[in-house]
């Protein structure tokens, strides 16, 4: 593969948080953005605002809540998960079409980016002030 | 693609931040840096020493300053963000020789490797000392 | 190169900290994990618990300490690092199976996984408590 195959291929293959920001607010109906991160819930409490939870682990059986006329975004933990391009190849092989948005919460948090907490978290004795 | 194809791929498209700075001292003349991020110029003022600012948004424009003789480096914030390899692409497609420079300003800063501040930071009241 | 090769040829190639660890602590004859990072050694003193110190410069010369039986995993400073990946070419030309572990010590260390800290370092003024 050459050096423009391999730049082409990850362009195609990712979204950044900027460009995925711009565009979703551009056209809001356009993705489907799913955060795929598995582990205990308290520590994914916090995701990117509108996101659907759908943790890999479950996905199988929950394949059909992914819409088929949206572009489908997937994130998990960080440039270094490799969580996400795992439920890309299962999308990609059902006929979806998928990017990964790099970085996952990672970089969307260091870019200051909107963020959801979820009711669970906001339950709990550590955000009730108390 | 066999996983000897993608490492390949990847060593050819890239160069990290110590392998740069150990080539570009041992040849000046060898590279020539471009800083390709977009945005506010106060938020990107720290840039890489001796980088030639061309933010993606100028490029098509000023394709001229950017020599045919040297091996093209382009770098943006970090990992996750890809501007440097859509520049990367158009480069590419006009013929230039291009690489990028891993992990961005945030991966050479970390590093703690020279960098530059902007004349219109100098200037700016947070770094005059009162 | 469409997505769906692109993120299979990541996938082959790269196995995250948690799979790592989960596999390796499953089958622990399974792995041979290698720190491949140069550099002097008192910046590299901490590694990953039970990895094998075999720095890139002197792989030529100790290639036959690497088993030909095992999965070999390699790793560098983080995920700009291009170490791993050079040391992956060498290691697949002579016929190993590889897989570079993403995110290298950085995100070990975030995860906060297991590490070891070398004779050297543990003998040295900083860590004696004086």
């Amino acid at each position: 593969m050459n050096t423009l195959d391999y730049f082409k291929a990850r362009l195609e293959a990712t979204i950044s948080p900027m460009d995925y920001l711009r565009n979703a607010q551009a056209s809001p109906k356009r993705y489907y953005l799913i955060d795929v991160r598995n582990g205990p819930e308290h520590v994914r409490s916090i995701t990117i605002k509108d996101a659907n939870i759908i943790p890999q682990q479950e996905l199988q059986e929950r394949l059909h809540e992914i819409p088929k006329d949206k572009e489908i975004i997937v994130y998990c933990w960080d440039v270094w998960c490799n969580t996400a391009a795992k439920v890309a190849v299962l999308l990609l092989e059902h006929g979806y079409k998928v990017k990964e948005l790099t970085g996952g919460i990672a970089a969307w948090r260091e870019m200051d980016f909107p963020i959801s907490e979820s009711s669970l978290d906001l339950d709990s004795s550590k955000n009730c002030g108390c």
